[in-house]
């Protein structure tokens, strides 16, 4: 998505070459146009999967997650990552590995909003290892719902999450793909699809 | 608005006299549909007080921000409610009290993202005590930035955050507010604005 790679490359800072940080148009400040140009290009990637609810992880999922789910017509769940006092009843829960934190968090969705009969898209802003990843996907599984795919707006394709996935035999879209850090400088790969 | 106050009626879940469960439509499911709606109205209310940038809150207050920025043509920035790793530089901080937890929580701001010279609008889901909203007033003074006022999506009119804030002389305005949750039941006020 040559909008979003453009962004990446005016605005983004790379801190190291694992951190790309984007905090002034996804993660922090968000920009809602481009957040309702990444909602149409998930959607349109993901038209004919029959999406019946997208599910993401707060904070910076939401947004992104919002737009797609206009323009497909469907709800946002977003799984918390903490319990909420008025969220206790029916959870689905699974544990996230943060490598930059370096601890186990637990992530959480009520059952009333996710269900057998769902045909769920997953979004999330980043993938790297792909943790988020596949907590939401265990997620998903638990409550019988089919799994049409997983749309990521930043993915950092130097990492193992991707490929990983992909392997899965899961359809995974990224609208951008970072093939490297180093330097400095933002090297993007070319966009795969299975 | 009477869509906002339909969907309460329909949808909402009367928990006690103090708690109101929006869970199905905006704090964990979110209706994007619903959401554009209530970005229209924000936006038609705050159109002519300049507004250079909406202020929230993470998590339920991203969606009803990022639908307002888009009507709006502005950038929505959100306070953190803990320290990330790649947010440590030129913090706005505050702390709120939750009454539901009975905790002090800081939130965060980056003092890139607002400024002096914005002229801001605070979003938020809930308007109770109006700890947050103070906290999100507090991180703007501390920027700089000139306050326009506050949109909430649901003002529980029967605690005090609504009138003192009206005190202070914010603009205030809130898409439904609720006069009682007694007897299990949702009954609204009239709406205010100063």
């Amino acid at each position: 998505m040559q909008l979003l790679k453009q962004k990446i490359k005016d605005e983004g800072t790379v801190l190291n070459e694992q951190v790309l940080k984007v905090d002034s148009f996804l993660n922090h400040q968000i920009d809602p146009v481009l957040m309702q140009e990444i909602g149409k290009e998930f959607a349109d990637r993901f038209k004919k999967e029959g999406i019946t609810k997208i599910l993401t992880l707060e904070s910076s999922g939401i947004a992104p997650s919002v737009m797609t789910g206009l323009f497909l017509g469907v709800p946002v769940v977003f799984a918390r990552k903490r319990k909420s006092l008025t969220l206790t009843e029916n959870l689905l829960t699974a544990s996230v590995y943060s490598f930059t934190k370096q601890e186990e968090n637990p992530i959480a969705v009520s059952g009333n909003y996710l269900k057998a009969g769902d045909t769920v898209l997953i979004i999330d802003d980043f993938l790297a290892n792909g943790q988020a990843a596949k907590g939401l996907m265990e997620i998903t599984a638990q409550s019988g719902a089919k799994l049409a795919g997983i749309g990521i707006v930043i993915e950092k394709a130097f990492q193992d999450g991707g490929a990983e996935l992909r392997n899965l035999g899961v359809k995974v879209e990224s609208l951008a793909r970072i093939s490297s850090l180093a330097n400095r400088e933002v090297t993007f790969a070319e966009e795969v699809t299975i």
